[in-house]
């Protein structure tokens, strides 16, 4: 019985060439390649904290959240203009406008900005505002459009499809290196599996991110916020992330005074407790460099 | 412990209010629309079986599989002229070329054709081509692209995402149909689960048919190429999933004697096996119009 | 990175060599050992209909259901003296008594009858009463029980685990088979997959039968009942599992005029439903041993 | 569309009114159980480390990892004197006389001790010589044998079945409390679900853990080597367990030394690994003391 179409860890060398530890060997064994967005830099040693609204919503709401995340210590800012959504009829998102906000709120607050761009025609639109292009889990095998964030010259954010196997996200990856452009960086956001939807919205995996810097040399994060589903969960599915090698995190985060948010706004955390992630990523950062330099 | 973004069945007239059985009572309890393809009619209880090659590789071994097709009776030829690879390093599709050796195939052999189309700024020119357009498994959350094959005026076929719930797939249907284009005929094509890859590429679940059925007037059909991986599961498959109550079949057949295709060989029939098929999907709905009658 | 304990199908001679077609050229390469249980013989071409109420309620019940299943002519008889529940609280099972009233039952239709066994002390005492030994899904691991059901000499279903890859299942066989007993008849219920709970209760998987067919020669059967959990999807879950080589049926029916079942009554069907399941097995085995040698 | 046997969150207080928090409003909301195994102290907020050979292969093996275990600071010894392999061809464990060179073990070092036990009529006998009985992944559902370890008078660890959703989870405990036995330790070891197997061997579901915490007043822990599979992973998987308020870790340990272990190699780690994450955990625990203090 011969079966199509299955990939095994063997076969990274021929899916992402241009990404796989095996044939870049100039990376050494466990060097991670920097990838920098606005003064930030990814697989630096020191994690990244991109926090933010789900859904850009209004400038009053987002300028409130930005405020609280650059005040918790974050180092990117995170909004979605434009909202995949199960439903049509469902808020997709302000588009441009909320560009605008993002751009209002980084001239604020000095922070980067991250935000997903679905769709082809507009990758040059978002990348004239965005200082990095997320491709969101459900294209991460849309291929026309990675290879259109992969010619715009800017960083791009890769999140994983919520039932890809670590040959499928690393393939998708290597659609955007193929066009010259290695400033990629992963984000495991939770997989589907049966577990998914009793206790959380799904199942965090982060067995995959040892995974992932064994066989590429590309950073990976976290997204704690889809992985569980649950505000509560958030701040110690961060804390797991950076135990395991995480580059950094990237969370929801709402402002409640300004009201509830449109969309998952039970996965949403407070600034305070931002604050504290963030400490603990900096703390946990430092405790770890000294005891390599111990050993 | 609340839960941000689960679905459950009940959520349909919400998600998909065009779409839903409970929000279009006009359909009845069970009548499906029947959706027209040049002249091939799906859901009108005769089961429609589309077949051909996983990829347009050339003219000789598309027409030679388009005439093995025709012979074999089948209703309409399938062909990836665009094909989504999990590398961008793999054979990608023939393109424009592939779509023209199509439309040869069909003028030969004057079957209506179905194609797949990734790109949004693709779908005028696949849309002038093709009788009926496909959204593959991966882009099934594509949402610009659902829309912009909604405005095009012609049928879409809209496979399953390889780990949506039904939801997510009825919820990606609404996308075409809020632009005014109802003829959308789904395909279920395998799953991702812990069995996937063992013995075979995917877990065909056969069950969500009749969930189809129950909760949308849209007519269905099955791959059971894709869902099971393996060539000698393809005839099975087939009859189960008529058993089960789809209204076609989408499958992939190689003509080995042009040489064996490049893409998904193991889970390529012959034409002889096609054969056997179709007869059966057309003896078996006359049987079970005769016991309904006789009922 | 290596990974302990991951099983493919080339392990199979080495788990269960007493079982595996490659380590018994004996069977032909396609050939089914036939496993008889009073009389009615399981791999013999024409399917086994088994079927009967979840649970042993009362006398009333049992002997109305087990009229109903001999006069749409399955057969066994299914029924649970025993029953496995998720919590303690949930009946139980009438034990014993429940045994008496199978074997009441048995007497008075002729049908042989094949009851769950949870207990290793209780195999001794199950084995006087029943025809044929059932292991649960939840105990197909249970090592313990496997040997002692293996020496009990009587024929043995074995359920697959619900989320049991097929060396596992067959390396479970392989402990009954080890003490002596090789009259294991294989039993496919539903797996557990993200889309188990949306809209059936499990994922049936089909796949799995040519796959067991292909790699060992013990007969394989389908539980339709529990693998969807819905009533009105048992009857094509049937039809599909014929379809697909199963070698029988295992479904659970109720007799509605005396009361619903305690357990599992969404997913019993009646004894009119359970007539046509029977015809269609019978109907379609002859038209295949017609095709056959026609061929 | 009604289904059968869906349990969710709301089904709690009937499936396990002895363990839920719900029904038990006396452990307040977040308070957890202390179990007590020979002197140490689970759900205490001091993280219990158990580690140990896989299975106990000889004397001289199970002496050196105890030691090794003692030496590295953790609380309890683990071993399988009775051990669950997919085939029974298997090293099936040392039975009795394991038993006996774990008792030589305690006696040397101290350390309580942990083993499995899978057979009802062994209850007995192992817990004559084990501080702590092991329920193992595949026993989870074995009835007879929980109630039959509830009647056993001593603390039972209770691992999760690789599919099992937290209700069955608890339900399963609730068999053993049935007995009148509140001292059950829970155990998560990773889950089945499609990524399994390519880069890890069970995907750990850490999300489970406040899930348990919310829902039942039990402790639960940890295991970190069968939900990875691999030795490299052991370390951060340890660290993240315990960030997400699990009380313990059970963890298998090799003297390379004196041999590679005959099952289950890959996921074994080193005494000094083990040290690093006894110092961790018992660091980490001080310092979420004292945050929590001066909070």
């Amino acid at each position: 019985m011969n079966i199509s179409g299955q990939l095994t860890v063997d076969d990274l060398p021929r899916v992402c060439p241009l990404l796989c530890r095996q044939t870049n060997p100039g990376y050494g064994g466990d060097q991670t390649r920097v990838v920098e967005v606005g003064g930030v830099r990814f697989g630096n040693g020191s994690p990244v904290v991109i926090a933010g609204p789900c859904a850009v919503e209004s400038h009053e709401q987002t300028l409130a959240v930005a405020r609280a995340v650059k005040h918790a210590g974050a180092d990117m800012l995170r909004g979605g203009a434009y909202k995949p959504r199960t439903s049509p009829h469902d808020f997709q998102g302000m588009g441009v406008e909320g560009l605008c906000i993002l751009r209002i709120a980084r001239e604020e607050t000095g922070l980067p900005i991250v935000t997903e761009v679905m769709d082809t025609r507009l990758v040059e639109q978002v990348a004239q505002y965005a200082d990095m292009l997320q491709i969101g889990s459900r294209n991460m095998q849309n291929y026309p459009l990675l290879a259109e964030v992969g010619r715009a010259g800017k960083p791009v954010l890769l999140k994983r499809g919520m039932a890809a196997s670590l040959g499928e996200w690393l393939g998708a990856a290597e659609y955007i290196a193929k066009q010259g452009n290695l400033n990629i960086v992963l984000c495991e956001r939770g997989i589907k599996a049966f577990a998914a939807g009793e206790y959380s919205r799904y199942v965090l995996d982060l067995n995959v991110i040892p995974a992932v810097l064994a066989n590429t040399f590309l950073p990976v994060i976290v997204d704690p916020s889809h992985a569980t589903g649950v505000a509560s969960m958030v701040e110690p599915a961060s804390r797991a992330a950076l135990e395991f090698g995480s580059h950094g995190l990237l969370i929801e985060v709402a402002d409640f005074a300004t009201g509830r948010p449109r969309c998952d706004a039970d996965q949403a955390i407070d600034g305070k407790t931002l604050a504290r992630i963030v400490k603990f990523a900096h703390h946990r950062h430092e405790q770890l460099l000294f005891a390599r330099q111990a050993a």
